[in-house]
């Protein structure tokens, strides 16, 4: 037992960034097709003007665009034609006033140009006569040279997770090689008498390890990846000799642990046994998850998660992916979807309540039930599809309202 | 040109789903760390009980809930302890009426108790002698045999996305191996002469292949792989040739359309040339996307997406991966924010308009503004976080009020 104080859930981050906010992440270079999700670890500066040509944004003729000026339906301007510019090809003619050349979506736009009137507002009456019916203003349906991104500008900002879209931009300014944030290196330890793995009969009292499993999801789908993953009896000694290996082989060690108290006694031991700071987290005013562990060893952070896997779940991503979010410079938005609360639920005075929910979508609109569950059930997992957050000044959820639901 | 009807966005999903219900997507076994956002080819039925025992949910004694009938903090009831359990061992002892046994958290209930008393509400005056201040009710602080997951019920449904919280299930469950769908396999061609890949020099004219790039992108994060990857001049034989060859290794082909009407000719004919249904839908009033080709050739599905990569990639987001999700049974939630608009936007009458946004967060609030730029900037990717959709019915987006941002 301890008789420490249990921090609040923005005294907790605080206290994880005041720790670690110095702790390095190394980074490595990426081909650009295995960058899908990494994070930038340096900004971009374009080396080209984007585009590098003035380019027509669709197909028609490129004019001057004060030839155009009067251009009506029924009093067309005509004009000579004096040519097609082909696509990926530079154009090598130059307009002069009374003349059009073709101009496909893409094509350069010739030297004496300076608009392309649209191929539905003109008419081809032979090879070398355009009427055209509407005018255009200088600048239309162009993009010029660097208009879109500038050379020596700042493409892409350090820190922005790479998604399917900066792909497209990278490849557009010929990068194809990144340089990210390493996964960040995760130990997952599951403690208990009871635990067993899933290759182990089961046999009666024993329990399978549930939590390293939900853990290791959270883990690559946030971006990490899992050195390491143990199962250990209830024993000082065991435990401390394999968290001391952990924290030489990872950036954060997770012990999940058993719930009972010897077991969270051991955890705090080891924990402080690193001549580190320890354990500088004592539980949080979170539910569920109070008996959250947090602490320092060898330079590397270490979280003691309560064992029931709803807890240990809430307690990941309330620390640990804001941790790394913050690190990485990401700015991260939660995923979650507006739905109808059909429930009423009372807070818990002064914590933070996560409470897991099932979703269904009705004309259109989500609804949100509770997944009710004794602690520590796995259909609680199984049946929900989000969480909502009641905040620690909030009186409770009533039904009928909308909330946010956090997506699992 | 062609002079064939657009069809609305609803309509062409319909067409797709009509032609392409019955495709078959080929099932595979993986191991449970490798499930991770895998989507699961079959029911899961639970072969245990979960919990396979009577399980005590807190650290306390185990008692008959009778016994504690009338306790209060002036008058507890004494109790007999005549042993502990042990956590991960079956419960040899028996309780009678005035006794109790030790029980951690997960312990297993010894046989003739009904209820566990909470530590916090009793007091062990010595070895023997047990002090319990409040009543429980029977069944408190017990999960029994099977209250989790019946033995022969369903635990988890065909089509479901696998989350950590997911792998934490069948983790309980005792599986190691899930039969998934395999992923489907798509073939990217991008077209054009003006077209060049990466590793090839930017000379004047010529612009770097974007689309393939963020459709790769988007294939990964929609849990598909890329088995081909090609870029083809604007030539109808060698265009044939390659959508052939693609057809054979493939799923679904995407040609990435130069955008100019020549070169989507080309594609309606290619589309068409395999004896199958061909093209079915020749467009689409979507905004941006419309000059999109649907079709079918040697029984696999061919988009012909338009050149600009919003525009292609708004039509991925709409059409495929609304596809994968209903062909394998996904009940798939799309990711969004709510965000206060920041502007006024007109409607495209008779149209869906997909249009970028930047997100900014003002006081927790999610703030909207529209990337505006000419068609076909990549800026536009680079700068937004999300899009919000127009429905056709829609008269535009009106400054102040909130909406559903979906995020990239």
């Amino acid at each position: 037992m301890d008789f420490f104080k249990v921090v609040s859930v923005g005294e907790g981050k605080d206290m994880i960034w005041e720790n670690f906010k110095d702790y390095e992440f190394e980074t490595e270079e990426v081909n650009i097709l295995a960058s899908i999700n990494r994070v930038l670890a340096e900004d971009i500066i374009s080396d080209i003007d984007v585009p590098d040509f003035n380019r027509s944004t669709v197909d028609g003729y490129a004019i001057k665009s004060s030839d155009s000026y009067g251009a009506t339906d029924s009093i067309p301007t005509i004009l000579n034609i004096v040519g097609e510019i082909k696509m990926g090809e530079e154009a090598k003619l130059t307009i002069r006033s009374g003349q059009a050349a073709y101009i496909p979506t893409g094509g350069m736009l010739p030297e004496g140009a300076d608009g392309v009137i649209m191929i539905e507002n003109s008419e081809k009456m032979d090879e070398n006569t355009l009427l055209i019916y509407k005018p255009i203003v200088q600048g239309e349906n162009i993009i010029f040279k660097g208009d879109d991104i500038k050379k020596g500008s700042l493409a892409l900002k350090k820190g922005r997770k790479i998604t399917p879209e900066l792909m497209g931009v990278m490849a557009a300014l010929g990068i194809s090689k990144i340089k990210v944030f390493k996964k960040p290196r995760f130990y997952i330890i599951s403690t208990g008498d009871e635990i067993i793995d899933m290759d182990q009969e089961l046999t009666i009292g024993k329990i399978r390890d549930i939590n390293s499993y939900a853990l290791y999801g959270l883990i690559i789908n946030l971006g990490g990846e899992v050195v390491g993953k143990a199962i250990i009896k209830d024993d000082y000694n065991l435990l401390r000799n394999e968290v001391d290996k952990a924290l030489d082989l990872s950036d954060i060690v997770i012990i999940s642990g058993g719930s009972s108290v010897g077991a969270r006694d051991y955890t705090h031991k080891v924990i402080d046994s690193f001549n580190g700071r320890g354990v500088f987290v004592h539980g949080v005013s979170i539910k569920p998850g109070k008996p959250t562990l947090i602490g320092e060893g060898k330079g590397k952070l270490i979280f003691g998660l309560p064992g029931h896997p709803v807890s240990s779940i809430i307690v990941f991503k309330t620390f640990i992916e804001n941790y790394i979010y913050k690190k990485l410079n990401m700015d991260y938005i939660m995923p979650r979807v507006n739905a109808v609360m059909d429930f009423n639920f009372p807070s818990s005075p002064g914590k933070v309540t996560y409470q897991m929910v099932k979703l269904n979508e009705i004309d259109g609109q989500y609804h949100a039930e509770p997944s009710f569950g004794k602690s520590g059930m796995i259909s609680l997992l199984s049946q929900s599809q989000g969480y909502i957050i009641i905040e620690a000044h909030e009186e409770g959820v009533y039904k009928g309202e909308t909330r946010e639901v956090f997506l699992l």
